[in-house]
């Protein structure tokens, strides 16, 4: 796919597995699934679709080294640093005026650093579908047809269909929905024409900074001095100037909610997650025959199911007696035993331990 | 109180603390509940009622030294080492002949060396109750008032009264019950004539021996060979030929449940527990206002009632969300989560690991 370029989001922290994620160390730099960190599978997963040398990362400064580690293939350059967070609608900004300077012709692809995919394949070939409908001008979404009633993801309702390749139909985007209650969710599962927004967005980085001049003047302004500035001696001073002055705002309040020409190309059977929870992980690993998983660790347990063991060693031994829909975690320094449905709630304990000051823990 | 002597029981091993107690770390060797051991804590239980040189220890070689250590006050030649556990019959035996030569009027106080008393004023009314009962040549057992259905202990039903001493009575035994299953606890509960057999007996020495002689001749025989070769250079020989010879038998199956002249002297109040189980230490420590208790570590919780949290150190921090009746016992190498009213299952898995050969771990 000639033109065509990926563009990574790596700035967050993060503190949604916490105790193992942290504000410093957050989930996209550690192996949280595996031997990998969640950042190499996000870039190992790009292998056959797009050169190292065309993929990008947007991050902060402060993790740049960690990931440029995880990622030697990539070159130094293709890492792009902002001063400060301000939301993804101005990381993507960064990257479209990093491409399009590059190739005018440049269509980006905006992927999170952090999340799971099973199904390589699958996702390739909605990717290639995806960019050959944002190369006709379409600011092209993907859809994940959702498995559940969750109430943890935002929703796309889909409206006519567009065209169809590769066997993929394309459909116009109807609206984009903030995450739902649960009766919502189950509502919106049922409707058959809603979609999961897993925040993979396909554009041309001609009709991305359009948009930006047309909804966001102030970041598309602040992004014409960058592209101005670009190369110069002054250019991190203005970079730093600039960033300061951004509001935070994420692409999809910024531009997706009241953009033209937005498609969605559905995609069923990537076996997607964010990983967003520690109940996410049932989505990602596979249980054994009690409905039990255990990572980094080995248990020893009477009528116990559908239980997670987070260990933060292989010889780490858990012994569990009569769970069930459990969570236990251990990261050396915290241990979290939590009822699954309620894991979420780590967010309340990590502003606790804050308000505490235990600073050293979050 | 003249002649009176107390004997602890010190042999036991055990794993139903596991894993903070293990085989060769039994529970009455560690500082379970706070900054004694729970053998420290009996035998401070015993001052102003016993001078440390009546305070007899009977114990296994192995667990001597450290036992030693931590009561230097009792003299060494009152620890009374037994070559390999035989039961409480046996190590009663052994006590009983000891004391007997020391003084043929002795009043010998069998207690265990790791459970709990919370009010000690009590247990030194309700001991000298006993004493002046045994001393008439009863075979004397405390009877504890049970507070719930507890199927972990023996029980004892009173029959008639037979005298009363500073305001309490004291009754003849009609008999010993094994451990009830749950509707017999009830039930036994009801009654309100029978007692939990806490495994506390009071008797002149030549009374138990008496019995002995008339219930376990074997025993009684070996006793007797023992009783002629105290002091001689071969001793130890004797003690050990003899000991491997013996059955193991309890001295509630071996003398009390068919004994002559039983009188039960109740306790009620005494704060009594066999501390037999992670769920007994609701008996044992003051819960906070949610009814958890925390012992060695601290707990930042969200929506957590009714449980138990058990660290290995102070700065161990651990994490709840929406738990309620569970038990979490950290003892470094091992995590335990369990339902607590199944936590005493344990001991399942001590067996289990035991046939997978982690005998690093029992």
């Amino acid at each position: 796919m000639e033109h065509t370029y990926a563009v990574i989001l790596a700035g967050g922290g993060g503190t949604r597995l916490w105790p193992v994620s942290r504000q410093d160390r957050p989930k996209q730099l550690l192996p949280l699934l595996g031997e990998e960190t969640l950042f190499q599978s996000t870039v190992r997963r790009l292998d056959g679709l797009f050169p190292p040398e065309r993929i990008f990362v947007v991050t902060a400064a402060g993790q740049a080294k960690a990931l440029m580690q995880q990622a030697g293939q990539i070159p130094a350059g293709n890492f792009l640093l902002e001063p400060s967070p301000r939301g993804t609608a101005a990381a993507v900004g960064l990257a479209a005026v990093a491409l399009h300077r590059l190739d005018p012709q440049a269509v980006m692809t905006v992927l999170s650093s952090d999340h799971y995919i099973h199904n390589r394949d699958l996702f390739h070939l909605s990717m290639r579908v995806a960019s050959n409908v944002a190369a006709q001008g379409r600011l092209v979404v993907l859809g994940i047809t959702p498995t559940y009633p969750a109430t943890g993801y935002g929703y796309i309702q889909r409206g006519a269909m567009l065209s169809e390749a590769f066997g993929y139909p394309v459909y116009e985007v109807l609206r984009f929905k903030e995450k739902p209650d649960e009766t919502q969710a189950l509502e919106l599962l049922r409707s058959g024409d809603h979609f999961w927004n897993a925040g993979m967005f396909i554009w041309k980085t001609e009709v991305i900074l359009g948009e930006f001049a047309r909804q966001m003047p102030g970041l598309s302004k602040a992004l014409a001095s960058l592209d101005h500035a670009w190369g110069a001696p002054d250019f991190q001073s203005t970079l730093k100037m600039t960033w300061e002055s951004l509001e935070t705002v994420t692409i999809d309040y910024g531009i997706m909610e009241h953009a033209w020409q937005v498609a969605v190309v559905p995609a069923s059977g990537l076996g997607w997650s964010d990983v967003g929870s520690w109940d996410s992980l049932f989505d990602v690993l596979l249980p054994d025959a009690d409905g039990n998983i255990v990572f980094k660790g080995h248990l020893v347990s009477l009528e116990t199911s559908n239980s997670l063991i987070y260990g933060n060693h292989d010889g780490r031994l858990f012994v569990t007696i009569g769970l069930d829909d459990i969570v236990i975690v251990d990261s050396g320094d915290v241990l979290l035993v939590a009822r699954k449905d309620k894991s979420q709630q780590v967010r309340q304990v990590v502003e606790k331990l804050r308000q505490m000051g235990r600073h050293d823990l979050t």
